[in-house]
């Protein structure tokens, strides 16, 4: 049993496929299975996913409309989770056509695996992976070879955390990282919003339909987001942005990302599901530290703590724990820096210090007193004199040495 | 060669070791070379610490002041070392008398290894290990058996970072927890002063002699703190507190302690150097993070990024990296704090959140139009919906369900 024909598919799909799908009829079922399943589970069924994943979606698709069981459903499944499965996915099956058609009027993108724009970084969500992404934008950006960073956190962001994310997510983007979030008030915000600026690239992930602006006071930022990224989404055109869309939504903004930072969170804020995602996904993850005082800061806190994420103070922070070098642009390279201070250590904490402490500015002092202050051998006193004032730091007079003043 | 007789040793010593020492050759004897060593010496001096770890304070004393080789000298020391050793000891030799007389109208302690106040802490120091402390104060606090921290940081500390340091000192040191610290100004300073408030113990660490208060505006600091604590040096009375003094007294603040807190500290502080002796001594780390903008918090987020050091934002932290259980009296207990997290997490995540995504409060609806929108198969949905009325989140209503008001 098939749900639709081809001609059917072709109709539906016009626009939101490649074009050449559309000639091509083992392509276009895959498609419209695929955009079929979008509608027909909750983000994260992965029941949904083992049973695609052993079939494909479109035997998978007869398999959950089939009452037969004839359909060789190898180990995926078992019996009672294929049963459960059809009576949860078929209630929604007359609701597949309306979101299709919502799509093609706001021109979004349908973008399936084995698309070349579907984003390789998902295919580490395994059975959790979504079926199908709904993108509007520049799809061509979401398969790219960049660097992205996942930056989240609190809608009610201070104005030290939209500082600090925009700060961050700004220095990136103009250094060729992509920015991902969730399009949020406060954090998220100041995050796709800074990127923009510098003429980076942004991500946004949503909730709900990609065809409603979510919040609705983000309509042009969503709209500026798509001009130079993508505004995408799991669930299809219509869909509202529960909370359970939006826990699962967390998962997309760390699978499509190398590395999250949550820059503001309380204490149980749902960027800690983001971060707890990235963790489970093993990538690198950093909060932004704050204030102790700062409630906004005490969810970054916890993930520094519990999660032992990077401290993140800089997008230099951010772009060791990517892995990438710093730009020679923003300053001395971190190498030179980490010799200077290593230098300035040796010399703190060295012999000279001691002779150092040991003379005066206003007084010329014998080697012998010096050696005794400093408690420094003689001889080791005068060779070190010696080098100090090839430094200029000492000077002999008379019978003595005096410092010279800094 | 002994350079001062027993009687010598007995007027000079008497009043700053424990009387009955005073009647015992052998024991006055290792005093008074100790106290010698301390003035022949700058701390750290580890050729000094191995002579005397192979033949005793006494001995090792004779061995330095003495040309002749006849001593035993063991395998502790080549020829260079004791030859390089003797030059710069012996310049001081004449220095010893007036730091005793000093210390005495100070009524200072003089603390050796093997006194019973004698902190074993120190002895992870090894040859670093301090020859002697000078000591003014309540000198049995030395020899604790209660959990000490040190808590240092910036002189040029922010309010926010004075406020943080007095909020966790004070709580730590009302639970039984000594606290350590250098008697800077700013964050140092700050801690002390909360210890004493909720009636703590402190410890202050200096760089100089003990008869004299650095800086001089914490004359009365340092008077409150030895009241009910101690204030102690390694340097002899008379030292003046040398850079080289400063970072040595950093290793005697980390050693003391059972844990290392830095509160504030730029990006060179010598709080680094302080945190660098904790990491060097094995003994955990903690810093406590402040805005990124904050030059003061630089050196913090240095040593959660660079040391892997503990983000501290409350004194439960400080307990939790000490393993101290946290007090009842501070709230619900930790594990509870977790319980509650992790089933709200649970309940934000399973299926009911699910369900209740599907209800309105305006509207009842059927099961299979709750099944449909949730995503969940019809059965599963109706138990779920009558889990959420025994707890009062839902009701049915004729026909359908709706969502009760939270």
């Amino acid at each position: 049993m098939t749900p639709f024909t081809s001609d059917e598919a072709r109709v539906l799909l016009a626009g939101m496929v490649p074009p050449e799908t559309l000639d091509d009829p083992a392509a276009l079922a895959d498609r419209m299975a695929r955009a079929s399943w979008s509608v027909l589970t909750e983000p994260g069924d992965s029941v949904a996913g083992r049973l695609i994943a052993e079939l494909g979606a479109v035997a998978a698709l007869e398999a959950a409309l089939d009452d037969d069981d004839r359909h060789s459903l190898g180990s995926a499944l078992t019996p009672v989770e294929l049963a459960r499965g059809r009576s949860r996915w078929r209630p929604r099956m007359a609701d597949v056509r309306h979101p299709l058609v919502v799509a093609r009027r706001v021109q979004t993108r349908l973008v399936v695996p084995g698309d070349p724009e579907w984003p390789d970084r998902l295919d580490d969500l395994g059975p959790h992976a979504p079926l199908a992404l709904w993108v509007r934008g520049s799809v061509a950006a979401l398969a790219t070879t960049r660097p992205a960073v996942a930056i989240v956190g609190a809608r009610a962001a201070t104005a030290y955390g939209q500082h600090a994310a925009a700060e961050i997510a700004g220095d990136l983007a103009a250094g060729g990282v992509d920015v991902v979030s969730g399009a949020a008030f406060g954090i998220d915000a100041a995050a796709h919003r800074a990127a923009l600026a510098v003429a980076g690239r942004s991500s946004a992930v949503l909730a709900g339909g990609v065809e409603k602006a979510y919040p609705s006071g983000h309509a042009d930022l969503l709209s500026d987001i798509s001009a130079h990224g993508v505004v995408l989404s799991e669930v299809p055109c219509g869909a509202a942005p529960t909370k359970w869309r939006f826990l699962q939504r967390n998962r997309l903004i760390a699978a499509l990302a190398d590395a999250t930072v949550v820059v503001e969170a309380g204490w149980r804020s749902g960027s800690l599901n983001t971060a707890g995602h990235a963790a489970a996904l093993g990538r690198p993850l950093g909060a932004v530290p704050g204030p102790i005082t700062s409630a906004a800061s005490a969810g970054c806190h916890r993930i520094l703590r519990e999660y032992d994420g990077h401290c993140i103070t800089s997008a230099d922070d951010v772009r060791e724990m990517l892995g990438l070098t710093p730009e020679d642009a923003d300053g001395p390279a971190a190498d030179a820096v980490d010799e200077q201070d290593a230098a300035r250590t040796r010399e703190r904490t060295d012999d000279r210090t001691r002779i150092l402490d040991a003379l005066s500015t206003r007084s010329t002092r014998p080697v012998a007193d010096i050696a005794r202050r400093s408690g420094i051998d003689p001889d080791d006193a005068a060779s070190l004199l010696g080098l100090l004032a090839l430094e200029g730091r000492a000077s002999r007079d008379g019978n003595g040495w005096r410092a010279e003043r800094s």
